[in-house]
Parts: structure tokens; sequence; C-alpha cells
């Protein structure tokens, strides 16, 4: 049995054609042109890329987009100054800065100063609270495209059984809320978990998000079960000449592909939402700050 | 097999004793005196009674009390300005708003203006993700009950499968992020939960938050398993004499302590527990409010 590939990279496409007519309708009827700053310090290449991404990505669905770039020397008081500068900023609605930031920056004191309303990463003690409690607001953004993906796929998840590997702040933790909040029996394996194999294998639903690659087996896959690997695990790549790279999720996809229903691959799945998500989540808190209802298909 | 019976009620007299010390040491080391202020609004009887109790407890342990008993017809910008009082009165390190509230006054709203440096029930957004992140801060109430008697029984809780049954804001969910904290593998049930049974049956650690009289039954229980009882649901007795009610955990208590390891009794499990961690809550908060490390013993 081949497994149906979730495309993760066309539904990213779809979701920002859809952002991109609630943005548009924003201005038109409201006025309002949802903003996001993008703030990174020092030169990490990998971030570099990223952010670079996110910047075109903005302007691409017809949002406002700042991006400040800070040098490695920056002090904490700069930072945290221009955190403040655009919470009280009307022309923004989303604070994201790229993590990691130097070490003698305590990125705990930045986060904790961005205006909960502006937090579209879902950083803050309260936007992880409100998640968890089910109120309005952000929802961290790999976790809203797990969420979405896995509704494209299933539909209703009510009562299926969902395992998640893995629990992070970022993602192992808030999708283990997401998937409560849509009535699926959750359970969060980790490094201690004993017998993984066999608590993966109870998932109607497994989400691997470990950072390990390929350390989830296809014997451990139930069978016709959804696999959504949050993993993104850059190798060693001597085959494909001197240097060369390549990306492996934690999920052993060939032999996964074998046994589950459908599964995303990596690159290609998960991946191109995380972005889209940040967009999206921009939407919601500008309509959120603007006394506005969110549009309901672009959050959880 | 006959279940250890865990004992909350002398539990929590041992932690109330543990309280009272740290009270002490505060009060002559630092010169502060923990201060808890109790808002209860209208005339339900089963709250009355609860406040009082929680009043008398608050002075034997040697804290601050302040006790607000607002009428019924009392205006919710009253209730917002009494908490604004509390959140800026420094002899004040915990804020509690006695639930329900009647209904022309928003709960939600009450609950968001609390401090969330004051926050001792841990309903605020601010501190549900702290809990989740974890960071520093109040634990809700009854889930720390749960934990603290967790681990006089068990132990280290690492490795342990917990199954959680019921998935509230106030117990479920936050019980959920203390034993992922303490690096159980934890699998939140519920209503829509497919076999929950066999779901119960994996738990070397069940905690039944339902509300449900004698829901889980004994063959739901892994032998040896420990079993927290969190549900106190008040049925009539009529073989007690007419009108008189008793005291049904969610769990069938007769028959799981056939089963189970160690169990908690309804009443004497984790009801006792509740009002000891709201004052060891109190000592936490009102050690951080002035910048001291909190009692590693009365918290998470």
């Amino acid at each position: 049995m081949a497994a149906k590939i979730i495309d993760g990279k066309s539904f990213a496409e779809g979701l920002r054609g859809r952002i991109a007519d609630h943005v548009e309708r924003l201005k038109t009827e409201h006025g309002i042109t949802p903003g996001l700053a993008v703030v990174i310090v020092g030169h990490d290449p990998g971030s570099q890329v990223y952010v670079a991404q996110k910047a075109k990505q903005t302007v691409a669905v017809g949002m406002h987009s700042e991006k400040y770039e800070l040098p490695e020397t920056v002090s904490e008081a700069e930072v945290l100054a221009l955190v403040q500068k655009l919470n009280a900023d009307p022309a923004i609605h989303g604070i994201l800065v790229q993590l990691p930031v130097p070490d003698h920056i305590d990125s705990k004191k930045i986060i904790e100063t961005i205006d909960p309303a502006k937090d579209v990463d879902c950083f803050t003690p309260a936007s992880v609270g409100k998640l968890a409690i089910g109120l309005p607001g952000p929802v961290s953004c790999t976790p809203l495209g797990c969420l979405m993906l896995l509704r494209d796929q299933l539909g209703d998840l009510s009562g299926k059984h969902a395992v998640v590997v893995g629990r992070s702040n970022l993602v192992g933790k808030p999708i283990a809320q997401l998937l409560l909040r849509e009535n699926c029996t959750v359970t969060m394996a980790h490094s201690r978990t004993q017998d993984l194999p066999s608590i993966v294998r109870q998932g109607d639903i497994v989400i691997a998000a470990v950072g390990r690659p390929e350390m989830i087996k296809g014997d451990w896959i139930k069978p016709g079960a959804t696999v959504i690997d949050v993993g993104i695990n850059r190798i060693d790549a001597p085959e494909r000449g001197a240097g060369k790279t390549r990306l492996l999720g934690d999920v052993d996809f060939a032999q996964a592909s074998e046994v589950a229903g459908a599964i995303t691959p990596v690159p290609g799945g998960v991946g191109p939402m995380t972005i889209a998500c940040l967009l999206a989540n921009t939407v919601t808190t500008a309509s959120l700050i603007n006394g506005l209802v969110p549009p309901s298909d672009l959050t959880a």
C-alpha cells in the first residue's frame, strides 16, 4: 500500500491565495492593511534566508512588511526599545523576532516584551495560555500548519487518537492543545517514553516533532494512519557531491509511506505551511486589534 | 489485593505545617507576610462555606487574610475596581475571585484583570501559559495537589504513562502539563475518546477528573496503578435519612481499590489538598513578587 503524499507546498499556495483575498477585503472594506515586522539580530545565514522569504511572501499577499536587521553587537536594550516601538506602531499587527538571538541578549525577555496582541508566533505566555484555554488569538505557526493539513486530509478529527512525539514549547505542546480542541484523544510522547514504538502504533494520527532524522520507523505506524512529519534535519549528502547536504524528516519516509494512509514529505510537507501560517496569524491579529471577527479559515 | 489508601487529609495537614514554617521564615528573615484576598459575590451557600474555610486556614498558617463579600447586585465595574485595588495593594500577594459569579458579571473579564503575579488560582492566560512553557509562577491548585500526592506516593514519575480523563481548563489540562514536565508519557482522554476503558487501562497513573459519579470502573484500572480521583459528586443518600446526601468520586472506589496499587478516597483525597495548595501558591507569589526564590517544596 502506498500512502497518499500530502502536498504542503500546494496547500500553502492555496492558503496564501485565501490570505490575499482577506487582505484585500480588509483594505477595501475596513481601510486596514495588515502589517508584519520581522526583527533579525546578527548574521546567521539560515535565518537570513528565512527572513527574506517571509518578507517576500508578506508583500506578495498584499500586506505591509517591515524588516529590521540589527548587527550582532546590538545591545539588549536596543532590541527591547525596537520591540516597544513596534508594539506602539498602529501600522504593525504582527511582530516576529527571529530566533536564535546572540547569547548576550535574553530571548525570554525579548519575547515577554512583545505585545501579546501582536505575538504572531504565539511565543508569549499570554498567547500560549489563550491557546490552551481556547480563547481567540494567534496560534503557533507550525502547529497551525499541521492542523490545517490534517483537517484537509481527514475532515472531522473528533475521536481520533493522535500521538504527538516531541514536547517542545514551539511544536509538540501547542499541537497537542490544538488536537485536544479538535476532540482527539491525545498522547504526548518523548525521549523518556517507554516502548515508544507501541505508543506510536496507537496513533490514527502521528505528529513527529523530535528533530532526529528518520527516528520513527515504518513498523511503528498503524496501517492507514495519517503521519505529519515536522522534522527538518539537514544531513551530509556526499553522494550529491562534496559538501552537499539534504533534508530528512523525523520519520523514515520510505518505510512509513508503505504503511501510512497519508504522509507529509520532507521537504514539501509541513515546512511551506509555517510562513503561510505566520501571514494567516497576522490577518487574525490585525482583525482582533481592530475589533473585527478574524476569518475562520485562517485559524484553528 | 487491596490498594493503599492515599490520605490527602493527613498530607494536606503536613503541607500546611511546611507552609507555616515558610511563612514564619518570610516574616522573620524578610519582613514579608504573605497576604491572600478572597472575593465572593452573592450568596451561594457552597461558596460561602468554602471561602470561610480558606480564610480560616490562611490565618492558621500565619498569613494575612482579607475577605470581600459583595452583594449579588454589585456591578461588574465595582468588582473590577476591587480587583484593581488589590492588584495595587502591596500587602496582597494572592487574589482569588470565587466562581461562579452572577450572570451579569463577565467572569472572563474579571479573571483577565487579576495581575498574573497575584493569580494564585492560575486562571489568567499568562499564568496558564507560564505553566505550559515551564516558567516559574503559580500552579493551578487542584493539579498541584494531585502532583504532590503522586510524588509522595511514587517518587520519580519519569517514564510512567499517565492517563488524564477529563480536559477542563482547571484540572485536566494543567495536570497534563505538570505530568509532562515530570517526564510522564501523558494521554488526555475525554468524552469523545473511543474505547475509553482500554485507554485508561494503559495508565500507570490515572487521573479522573470528569465530574461523573463512579464512571471509571475497577476493570478499567491496570493492576498496581496509582489512581487519583479528582471528582467530587454530591448525590442523594436517602439511606442516611430524608434529604441526606453523600460524596462520590469519578472512580468506582469499591471496585478500583481491589485492583489499584494506591488510590485516593472521596472525600479525604484530593479535596483537602486544594486549599492547602492555594496557600502554597500564595507563598510562591509572595516570594516571586519580592524577588526571592520560591520554596521548592511548595510548588511543581
